[in-house]
């Protein structure tokens, strides 16, 4: 027997490790397992923590949580709702824990969400376990939820859309296709000419390379595309996303524009995005500048 | 003997880890120690890493790193440095590593630099393996250095400064007396009437209490204080910085005059700072306004 302990080479069994890169990443601790299994897609886990509460992941990586997931849906959402002067149809891809919808329900204006998740577990999980991630939203009668392929749904959709929101798992797991030119062009078919599509793309310090391709692909497809940041806690800080459209773009509104659109619908509960967030989140670091300039 | 291997209840040997709470934080794997030792302050490191090149701990945290110093250092500095006309005298109170330095130096008008650093350990790890972040300005003949405790020397000082610039560890270590309204007092009569303070605050996200706690102690001395955000990595995203003066509000210039005094002043090597980045570190999400509005 050594008589010492060795140095662990792992991480603790409770500890949730999410890598930006493969030396560097952030780490929440489960204080306790609510769910783990298979669904025919990946692999889902809910967990209670104490900084972020419920805790939802994918094969293994952070998607959201009670406490922080303003950050990432409110981003997604009104950059172009509140860019849109009349939102009234959307299609949500992917966003089955329903806190996409959520933020897009807040505009008056909306009649329809369609919500095409390829995964039942997702919806069952967060109704089951989110609600303060969706608060409804999911059994909203404006909400139609389709579960099937999100590909094969936008390719045979006959309905136009004024929003499209691509709430996508990273590349590389099941929604590897919706991160192609090929996918893009059939969100831009669905599209209403004055509508616009959002996504998120990566880290700009992490994913430099991820950024380039997604922005490449989205400039092969819509006439506009517009990077815009933020910071989400559980995705380890700096982030990016991008609002592609025909036309429509987020840099023509003013801050007090935004201001404005915000209290004329009655947005409710919003904890991240005002007008002057609205402009922020368009400003970019020269780094990032760098980063997002076509041709580099 | 167990005949399976116990989960780890530790990190990896390797794994430098830095908590934002109890449950939540983040790490970077070393990839070679450069230094390791006990000064009469504080414990210091230097490693090798992949993803930030070089990266400097003192008692166990992340100060800085080649790569990610500039989000740090450029909007510590330029936020105060380019709303001053006119910046001429400077004070440092910590940033042994020189990172700030380099960045004042970067404004032409400025004639002296003192730099108060408590720990020669760290100002001689800086020559020795941080040249990407300070570029020699620790030697510049612009910069004095004075090797003391910043307490003592703030209050013993005759001279009287354009801008005072608290580059410090966070509270709880050799610090923890240059986080109170006595030292803000005693910075508060070295400034010029034109003046400001500029400093890092926390995490909105992971120190609320601090954050309200340190603004609290600045408006007791400062009528004048303006909260700004910024993302570091190294410290785990979303980071609060302060700008404290007599009455200099960097909320007064626009993004244009921002870039248009880059310009004048030929600033180089802006890897962040530009006049939208300006604007966008002063505008809060709702929760942060909340948060640092008086009295709440």
């Amino acid at each position: 027997m050594p008589d010492r302990v060795p140095a662990p080479t792992a991480f603790p069994a409770d500890v949730m490790v999410e890598e930006l890169a493969p030396d560097w990443g952030f780490h929440v601790r489960s204080a306790r397992e609510l769910e783990r299994f298979r669904s025919p897609f990946q692999a889902v886990e809910v967990h209670d923590t104490a900084s972020f509460g419920r805790l939802f992941r994918l094969d293994g990586h952070f998607m959201t949580s009670e406490r922080d997931e303003f950050f990432y849906h409110e981003n997604l959402v009104h950059m172009a709702a509140l860019t849109h002067p009349l939102p009234r149809q959307a299609l949500i891809v992917g966003g089955g824990d329903g806190g996409s919808a959520e933020e897009l329900l807040k505009h008056p204006s909306l009649q329809s969400v369609t919500l095409c998740e390829i995964d039942l577990a997702v919806v069952d999980i967060a109704r089951k376990h989110l609600r303060e991630v969706h608060h409804g939203a999911l059994d909203d009668p404006r909400v139609a939820l389709r579960i099937e392929d999100g590909f094969a749904f936008v390719r045979n959709a006959q309905s136009s859309y004024d929003l499209i929101v691509l709430d996508l798992t990273d590349p590389g797991g099941p929604s590897t296709p919706l991160y192609t030119a090929d996918f893009y062009r059939a969100c831009a078919a669905r599209l209403h000419p004055q509508g616009a599509m959002t996504l998120h793309v990566g880290s700009p310090v992490a994913h430099p390379a991820r950024i380039r391709d997604v922005l490449a692909r989205l400039r092969e497809v819509f006439p506009v595309v517009s990077p815009y940041l933020t910071s989400i806690p559980l995705y380890g800080g700096l982030w990016m996303m991008a609002c592609a459209a025909p036309s429509l773009d987020p840099r023509a509104l003013s801050g007090l524009e935004v201001d404005r659109r915000i209290a004329q619908r009655g947005l409710r509960d919003l904890r991240y995005y005002n007008g002057d967030m609205h402009r922020a989140a368009l400003a970019l670091p020269n780094f990032v500048r760098a980063l997002v300039t076509p041709g580099r």
